[in-house]
Order: C-alpha cells, then sequence, then structure tokens
C-alpha cells in the first residue's frame, strides 16, 4: 500500500463541471460506489443513501432545477470578484462558464448521485449550539469524499454541488424520496470534457494548522 | 496513479482508539496535514483550520472533558445494544473498551487535531430547511476524511470524534478560539496499539445507493 498513490490522487482533485456524455461503465462505476460505502460514520450507522440518476427524464427536472439557482449563485458570484484582478477575475469567470455548461448538459451527464442522510440516524453533538450545525454532515460526507476519490482514481470527472438543497421539497417529490430522509449534495460524474483533473491551488498546511492555540504556526 | 492503492487504503480505514504515545516524525505528520489541504470546499473557500494540540496540559483537559461525555455516552449507548445477540453485545462492547482506552490515554496521544469552521466563509444552502443543516459540513469533512485517509496509509491511528462539540465554549477558552469560528470535530492520532487498521464491517453498495427513485435497485 502506497501513500503516495493516495496523494497523487488527493492533489490532482479538481472540481470537473465539464463531463462528456459517454456512459461510465458498469464495473467503473460499481467500483467507486464501493469505495463511498468504506467512509466512517457516527456509531457506523451509515446514516445517508444516494440516488444514482441515470434517467434523461430525471436528469432534465433536476438539471431545470439547477440551472435557474446557478443563474442566481452566479450572479452573486460575479459581485464577490468585482474587486479582484484582471487574471483573477478571468479565473473566476472560467468557473462560471463552466458551471453554465454543466447546466446546459444536465441531462447528458451519465450519473448523477443524489445524496441523502437520515438526521434520526445521527448523534448531532453540536444541535444545541447558538449557530448552524454542522456535525450531521461528519457522518454523510466522508463518503461522499470517498467518492469522488474513487472518481478521480479512475479518471472519472465529478463536482461536489449543494445548491439544489434550495428546493430540496422539490427534488424530493422527482425521486420519491421518503419524508424522514433529506438530501445534502449532487454529484454529477462522468468522463471530463478536455484535460479534466490536475494541479489544484489551495492554502499551504502553514495557513491551515495551528498548534496548540488559534494562529500559533505548527513547526514541523 | 493506481486505483488499487486507494481502495486498499479506504477498505481498512478502521477507527483506531488505541493509540500509543510514540511521537509521529514531523515528515509523516507534515504528509498527513497537507492532505488535508486539498480536499474540495464551496467556491474553494476552505473555511476551516485545525489546531493540533501536542501540549500534554491541553490534552489533558481535553481528555477531562472527553471523558465526562464519553462516560455519559457510553451508558447512552449500551443501551442502544440490549436486545442484539450475546456475539453482538460482545463487539459493541469492544468498542466502548476502546473508548474507555482512548479517555485514559488522551493526554499521551501524540497529537489531537480540533478541527475549527467558520460559518460566515461558506454558503449553507439548507439553512432555510425545516430541519438540522448539515451542508457546512460539506466544506469541512472532505477535508478531515484526507487527513484520515493519509493517517491510514501512513500507518497512523486515527478516529473521528465530536462529542466535544457539545462543550464547544470550554474547547475555545482553552485554545484561543475567536467568536467566529467554531469546533467541528477532534482527531486524536498516534500509532496504533496492537494491530491497528484492518478489515471493515459496512453495508453493501446495494443497501446504500438506489437508481432513479428511492428504493429502486441500482443495476450494475
Amino acid at each position: 500500500m502506497s501513500a503516495e498513490a493516495l496523494y497523487d490522487v488527493m492533489s490532482t482533485q479538481r472540481a470537473i463541471r465539464r463531463l462528456r456524455s459517454d456512459p461510465i461503465p458498469d464495473d467503473v462505476l460499481s467500483r467507486i460506489l464501493t469505495a463511498a460505502t468504506w467512509a466512517p460514520s457516527g456509531g457506523n450507522q451509515q446514516p445517508w443513501r444516494m440516488i444514482v440518476v441515470r434517467d434523461t427524464m430525471k436528469k432534465k427536472a433536476l438539471g431545470d432545477m439547477y440551472t435557474t439557482l446557478w443563474e442566481k449563485f452566479a450572479a452573486m458570484y460575479r459581485k464577490r470578484f468585482e474587486g479582484l484582478s484582471a487574471e483573477e477575475q478571468a479565473k473566476e469567470e472560467r468557473t462560471i462558464t463552466a458551471g453554465d455548461y454543466l447546466c446546459a448538459h444536465f441531462h447528458e451527464v451519465p450519473a448523477v448521485a443524489i445524496v441523502c442522510f437520515n438526521p434520526k440516524m445521527m448523534a448531532v453533538t453540536d444541535a444545541k449550539q447558538d449557530r448552524i450545525s454542522v456535525v450531521g454532515g461528519g457522518s454523510v460526507y466522508p463518503a461522499v469524499q470517498n467518492l469522488m476519490l474513487a472518481c478521480r482514481a479512475e479518471g472519472v470527472g465529478c463536482v461536489l454541488t449543494t445548491l439544489l438543497c434550495q428546493v430540496e421539497g422539490d427534488v424530493k417529490s422527482l425521486l420519491s424520496i421518503p419524508d424522514d430522509w433529506y438530501t445534502c449534495a449532487a454529484v454529477p460524474m462522468g468522463y471530463p470534457v478536455g484535460g479534466g483533473y490536475g494541479p489544484i491551488k489551495r492554502r499551504g498546511a502553514d495557513e491551515l494548522f495551528f498548534e496548540d492555540v488559534w494562529k500559533q504556526q505548527i513547526s514541523l
């Protein structure tokens, strides 16, 4: 078992929004889904399910909802980078163009995983804090990350999106999701148009990690 | 880049609660932290920071808080498996015994990552839904999962715990975490006592994945 192979996968895990319509072979998709099942969860409850949407009409319906939300989001997002340099603005515009591409081709993407969760199966330890809760996500997003790392390792493009949560009721109706289950992500999956995975831009460990107290630089 | 290597890592990612006090070499810890930085987040905001606690007095203080919460949790947890078979009860008791071990040795664990997040840096798309929110976790737990997969690949044991969120105010005081940052996990890391990583028990993909509509078996 090689740590280097893992780091190769992780360090090139780009968000891929331009996806081809070519099908994902069943054996490849099967390995990707199985990788998700291995993720840890609180009390090993695995309080998540994913609906892999491959039906074109259902993908069209999801894509229509997604497009409406994306257009509003993109307008807001553009305002956020008004002050940036021309170079940085161009980079952000490329992300928006890729999102536009995803909207236009949502129904052609071979598979869209709709991630569902059940709060009754979770011990949400921050539920009583006087701020937005996130801990339920700790039993779901590790599985989503496994799914996406497996996609990357198999050369299948994907991107984690959460906009559809804003119209959760409509998504639940479309896919017959029961009352006590909710949605927390949609992951479109397909082979990349163009280059696909590659270098990523992230803050370094020296910015993101401290030692013993807040803001104290870690000595490594 | 080999998908098999990734699957080897993921399929043996056990929760390891019995950790030795031996230090984690700086180069190993550095690679583990760097792996976390690569994870995707909404708008690439990386709205998380981690404090790696290595100071013994601070670990002792965290361990005391954790022990109080764990004892309450373990009592509740035991009630949950009263109806199970003797074999299953014995398995759950082993988990509790391992948790007791973690409590007794918390201050000796070489490093405890306290995961922090800032909701102001997140677009929480399910904030207005009439149920507990989880989407903020989508920009944090992928990094936590990267951290833990890197631990596994390096042979360093770890476990995702969230009990300390119940006493978030005390944790924030201890580590001087500012008002607008909160906590969502603690990950003790150290070399395993005994066997460490190995086979895991999870639901299969056929139980966790559906196709097109809820409960419809996926054909792969």
